[in-house]
């Protein structure tokens, strides 16, 4: 591909209206100066999750500087479907690239939780939502997912109960491998369409027993399986989502 | 996790039976006796792709050196559904990523096509298949997926053609987004279950216009979407996986 900053699409956190004009980030700046070499009257696409996505113009005011004059809106905003994702992290390139796959994949929301076999004890928010970020410039989707806090299990799913509001917790249970019934897509055929969904992945070592006692005796779970072989997590979490969106999210159908 | 080689899986290439005696190779014999510490008497499993899975006895043979005495088999052999990936080759990490991918959702053949956009032009097949058989040792599936050479994509084609099996292309078309009927599992679910298929993955810029012509003539093919977002090629490879394993392959249903 030819290095232009025309296939540049990237995300900015000001309002984006006609006429408005934009400053780059310091590394969006380098990106399109420097390393696309851009010019006067080359365009870009700038979305900020709530706006939609507009074309703005390079407006150089230097050698390696500029700012980006907003001209036309090239797509209304559209949301992701309300599917959070709830996974418990692994070691740092995995980390990353499970927020980018979270976020290509459309989950609207990226929790990390700990959960009794969690491999880590601390999770750089910011990181995750750099992640995520960069994967939803290149995927096209004009929202962002939300990054929580890492947080305990228990508190993540003490909140799910307290929120009341009929939001389903798709369980990726690795010990539901044999089970017919519960083969992903099958199981999410036959139950009612939810609204909203929280769908949680586990650990490598899987769950501990207090914590898979505790997700039996949820009212508003659907326990699933994602095949007879054994995952790894950040594959698991495109797995289950690819199946979600199919089924109950925005693949059309 | 306790440092221990009884979680050790290792592919061999030697036969396994009741009493032989197995020499790991270089590198398994530094992980299971420096890294994992291994001792007289401490288990692993090995499995080869035909024989099944065994459980072998470490017997050490000097302080970091041992042979492994196969004692009992602990699963019957068992393959993987009939699931081809053609997949245009990306760049390094991700293609090692690809190979390990497409092993974990058990494709049975990966084999990379070069297309008219695709971005390498060289392909290390030993890489790809260490990275598939250390995929295989940590999914624990019995056989190992096995690796084409790097091929045009109209060659590949045409063997599929001159094949004449009833193999089903499942081509993944990135411009197929907004179409109802293509979304990945309502195609599936509506079409006759195939006995064979290969999964066709394009390079993120797309097929051109005469493969996309190629494409649309075949008599044997099935288009499918896999959703409104952009996908990398890495992510699609699951996405598709997961889909074509739930519908038609061996997750239980």
């Amino acid at each position: 591909m030819s290095k232009s900053p025309e296939k540049a699409r990237l995300y900015v956190e000001d309002d984006l209206a006609h006429g408005l004009s934009i400053s780059p980030s310091k590394d969006q700046m380098h990106y399109l100066m420097t390393v696309m070499r851009g010019e006067a009257g080359d365009h870009v696409l700038l979305f900020n999750g709530r706006d939609g996505e507009w074309r703005a113009a390079i407006n150089p005011t230097g050698k390696k500087t500029c700012v980006l004059a907003v001209e036309a809106i090239t797509r209304p905003q559209s949301a992701s479907p309300d599917a959070w994702l709830l996974f418990a992290p692994v070691k740092k390139a995995r980390l990353d690239f499970i927020a980018q796959k979270a976020s290509e994949m459309g989950a609207s929301r990226i929790w990390p939780v700990q959960t009794d076999y969690c491999q880590v004890s601390r999770v750089n928010d910011n990181r995750l939502a750099a992640n995520a970020i960069e994967a939803a410039e290149q995927t096209e989707r004009l929202d962002i997912a939300h990054i929580m806090d890492f947080t305990p299990l228990s508190m993540a799913l003490d909140a799910l109960d307290a929120e009341d509001d009929g939001r389903l917790l798709i369980w990726c249970d690795e010990d539901s491998a044999g089970m017919p019934a519960l083969n992903a897509i099958d199981a999410m055929k036959a139950h009612p369409k939810p609204q909203k969904v929280a769908i949680l992945i586990g650990p490598e070592g899987g769950f501990s027993e207090t914590e898979r006692l505790r997700l039996s005796a949820l009212q508003n779970c659907l326990k699933v399986s994602l095949g007879p072989r054994i995952l790894r997590a950040d594959t698991a979490v495109i797995a289950a989502l690819a199946c979600y969106q199919s089924v109950w999210g925005d693949w059309p159908s």
